[in-house]
């Protein structure tokens, strides 16, 4: 009988997604090994903030065993360019997936891609800084215009974790339809967080009061100011509005509003800005009623305009029958609206963070890397 | 400078479905001309029920023009197994388009897929008749257990028309989430019905005047049984539980609600049935104000509970505020309940049905075998 065919795994980060990951990549490599034909899925370098293991002889690291082996590991970091050239002398086909929001890492991608490595991740800075690095990164890609030798790349979680949004944008576009607008709730900590301050119905807390239990059941950064910026949701919104084919240059070249209130820019602290936002409740507390007079709520929200080029991220009134409005939990929300599509847009709603269904996103995409890889 | 890459694609249909995906084909076979590097799609043979066109020397039919060419054919259509031995002889890959809903085409998948001719197609019979079939079809094909040189299979249009719902599915069970519960509306057609008859906050006409009102707008089938009947929304309900990992025999093997009144059932066209109907809209009147009275609405839906292995189609009521209640016009809605999303489903909504939107869901498939094939 003949070998499998083996594929050569590379996870940097192993925080929640990381591990979660890790899980996935377990019961993947089992299902693979079973499978007719069997495939040899083989992890060989795990690398996170101050740690890296590397399986020298290419035969492999034990996944159940990861986070105990990490620990026992000293010394100095190699630089990426290094890391990379090792990588591409694997026997096989290499895939590296990057589990952080690490810029760095991100610059490396193009090099990465032509030297043969694929690239799966969640990692939002390499798709939503400077466009010159998005141009980078599909110039070299096989799956952009880079040789078919290049390696694949694909960032399925970088916008909604594992819901099917980037992958249902690009066969819209792919397929010749004409997409018109995108809109939606795109974070996780804003959807909870206005659909507890302004419920349709009426009730609610103190916006202050809001942000603080959001921040208890951890559905924060652990400042919350990260998430109240807005730039999360601006990055993204960059890369849907790139994929739609817009040349946005970068997350803060668009209006996003910040919810943070400028009297607390100055905040050296999120602990003195969460002891001094209760001042400003008042402010939140008129702009609901404003709403609820026109029997409207309130919505955290990004949105493109593709034929007029306008993207925008900030707060924005919906009746209380529109989707947007009905949204739950910590849900988030995605409307294409198409010229195939007509009036009523194409929807795409459910968990939008936490490590199960981001990693699930990175899985699936390393899914779609394997199956064109198994070709070659 | 090297030929670029040639694929041949066949196309079966040209209905509704088959004249939208022409049009998409066209565009696609222009954009990926250009493309770096460029693949040359060639369309190499047509064929509907009584006519059938076909490019001798592989060179390729002008897109622009099948219709007026396929009028000016006559004589008798050769038989599958001719035209398969035929396409197999193609001096490159081989995409056939089943863009008909014709079981005896669908029973030579296997065969096809075994002279390594893929297969893209919205045609349900294929996937949801005897389970033998599906079985057939998956241990032939590349993307099942067959041989690598085997043809690939998608057909992501047979339920849900374009909306990502086979896909995400897939994603879900390969990535080794539980899927517990798949729920909601799989007929445009009952879909509108429902919506109109009745709509959350009230209103809504007669039940048979609504059907009229349908069949008028073209929304049913010329013979509106076929929808009324429920066996569409079964033969999808099919195809999700095997996906989901349910070996259903069949789509008669479950319990399926008619709407047809056993009284009418004896119809013998679908005139009479309709000039009829009004007669038994008191029974649908009184379902109506019983679900009224719980502050419920009533819609069609089908629901497949995992662990149970219970499938079942028909009339149910949900609470206004439920997202099954609150769709609008003829759009489908899939909730998928699963371990990973937890309370919340993962839904997706949009357009069901339509020529353009199906055609889609055929194009996007065509896409995907495309990446799969270049590589070889």
């Amino acid at each position: 009988m003949l070998q499998p065919q083996s594929i050569y795994i590379a996870v940097v980060g192993v925080g929640g997604v990381g591990q979660a990951f890790l899980s996935q990549l377990q019961h993947l490599e089992s299902r693979m090994r079973k499978a007719s034909p069997p495939l040899d899925l083989r992890l060989v370098l795990v690398r996170r903030s101050k740690q890296q293991l590397q399986s020298a002889d290419w035969s492999g690291i034990d996944i159940s065993n990861v986070l105990t082996l990490l620990k026992s590991i000293t010394g100095p970091l190699p630089p990426w360019n290094e890391v990379l050239n090792h990588l591409s002398k694997a026997p096989g086909k290499v895939v590296l997936v990057d589990n952080t929001s690490d810029l760095a890492l991100a610059s490396t991608y193009p090099e990465a891609l032509k030297k043969g490595i694929s690239i799966v991740t969640p990692n939002k800075k390499a798709f939503s800084d400077d466009y010159a690095l998005w141009a980078k990164i599909f110039e070299a890609a096989a799956n952009g215009t880079g040789s078919p030798n290049a390696g694949y790349v694909f960032h399925e979680s970088t916008v909604g974790a594992g819901l099917p949004v980037l992958s249902t944008l690009k066969e819209l576009v792919e397929t010749g339809d004409e997409v018109t607008k995108i809109e939606g709730v795109f974070s996780g900590t804003m959807s909870f967080l206005f659909n507890s301050f302004m419920p349709v119905g009426g009730g609610g807390g103190k916006f202050s009061a809001e942000v603080k239990k959001a921040k208890e059941l951890g559905y924060t950064e652990p400042d919350p100011r990260d998430d109240l910026n807005g730039l999360d949701v601006a990055r993204k919104l960059t890369i849907l509005a790139r994929l739609a084919g817009l040349k946005v240059k970068s997350p803060t070249s668009f209006p996003v509003e910040s919810l943070i209130p400028k009297e607390l820019e100055s905040c050296s602290t999120g602990d003195e800005f969460m002891e001094k936002l209760p001042e400003f409740d008042n402010q939140m507390d008129e702009l609901k009623s404003s709403a609820a007079k026109e029997g409207k709520v309130v919505r955290f929200v990004g949105s493109i305009d593709v034929p007029s080029k306008a993207v925008k991220v900030g707060l924005e009134k919906f009746d209380a029958s529109h989707p947007i409005a009905a949204l739950k939990g910590s849900d988030n929300i995605i409307n294409f609206y198409t010229k195939r599509y007509g009036f009523n847009p194409l929807i795409i709603q459910g968990a939008g963070a936490g490590g199960g269904v981001t990693a699930m996103g990175v899985t699936g995409d390393l899914l779609k890397v394997i199956s064109l890889l198994k070709q070659n």
